[in-house]
């Protein structure tokens, strides 16, 4: 494995609804040199969310959050813990206040982000020749973990697990911790250049060998039988 | 904010306890062309732990995981979800059947990993004249989302966390979640190149500016007063 490198995608401008993401990243891309072979594109969910329409202006934040929540884990006081409809769990469920168009705006997670991703994946194919994979991210709370970090809500192309399974440690014994949330790591990596209070929605991963592959980021939740805190 | 790189730091020799792994490090980053100011030593929980002679052998995996548990939160067949005497949750309570010296053997968390990271810093910073910030990395699962992600266990040089709050978004409106786990980043952002089964056990980030300072891992644990996954 050579080294990794997290190309930040400047320039990209204020997203409205109806904006084609996949072709504002392009232009950034294209300002950056180009797609390379095994390139894995991380997205920002907020631009993915402006440019779906998923934003709504609200004078009852708690009302939009309650009626995006699949069901209510937790609550303290305005912090809401909540499954979303693609079965996340974080707070508000995943709705946000800041990053919206203006005052008294929310933006809300894709309907579908695993789409988001693969409609980002083929203009840039259409364009460049070279289908990158590519993730959608949020940055979402922890359990028993202070601050966020970004985690992958929507993939293309790519295996979002990678699964060591039947894999020897370096001293020929099996691996024990052997299934890693790849896709988590590249959207966590990716925000260390994007940022939270900076206007760049996106970054390159180039130099991961990604698995390729029909992933979808809801093979990234756990599910109910395996969940210990529900 | 510019490029950031993540570059594998190889040829480490299989660790032993005793050994000295800011030195086994440095004679790693002279063959990588030296440190940098600014630059983010990862080193993997293992090889810390060998070093620091935290290795035994046993009969019964489970008593060792008990007796390393500051409190068992779940448990499901043979998987335990526990508090290490650190504050930390994971599962085993960190103690880990590979990567071992072999056959009956576990690798507990090193006692302070902290200062673990700590006297790596201080062995480069005399060989180097540059200090590194050093995260001392290990995987651990997440509550509600599948497969392992690298997070920091001990940190030295740096702020765990980077606090936005106050900061404005690119709309010029108060950021909402605005504390970052950026050494839990950097972490998961390492493991891309030093992967699980691969001999490496360390990596360089570059390009990335941490928040320097007397920073413990112990800011990552979240409080028990907010804490809503007892």
């Amino acid at each position: 494995m050579g080294e990794i490198r997290i190309i930040p995608l400047t320039g990209i401008p204020e997203v409205r609804p109806g904006d084609d993401v996949g072709a504002l990243v392009g232009d950034a891309l294209e300002r950056a040199g180009g797609l390379e072979e095994g390139d894995v594109l991380v997205v920002a969910q907020k631009v993915v969310s402006k440019a779906e329409g998923r934003v709504e202006q609200t004078d009852d934040v708690l009302e939009v959050i309650l009626r995006e929540a699949r069901a209510v884990r937790r609550r303290r006081d305005d912090l809401v813990i909540a499954d979303t409809e693609h079965g996340f769990v974080c707070a508000s469920a995943g709705v946000d206040r800041s990053n919206t168009p203006g005052e008294g705006w929310v933006l809300l997670l894709p309907h579908d982000p695993d789409a988001s991703a693969a409609r980002i994946r083929d203009v840039l194919e259409e364009r460049f020749g070279i289908a990158p994979a590519v993730v959608v991210s949020d940055s979402f709370g922890r359990a028993w973990r202070q601050g966020t970090t970004d985690v992958a809500i929507g993939v293309s192309g790519m295996r979002p697990l990678l699964d060591l399974r039947g894999t020897d440690d370096a001293g020929g014994r099996p691996l024990e911790s052997t299934i890693i949330a790849v896709a988590d790591e590249l959207a966590g990596a990716a925000e260390l250049v994007m940022g939270k209070a900076a206007a760049l929605p996106a970054a390159l991963v180039r130099g991961y060998r990604v698995t390729p592959g029909d992933g979808s980021a809801r093979e990234l939740v756990m599910p109910p039988e395996r969940d210990l805190f529900p």
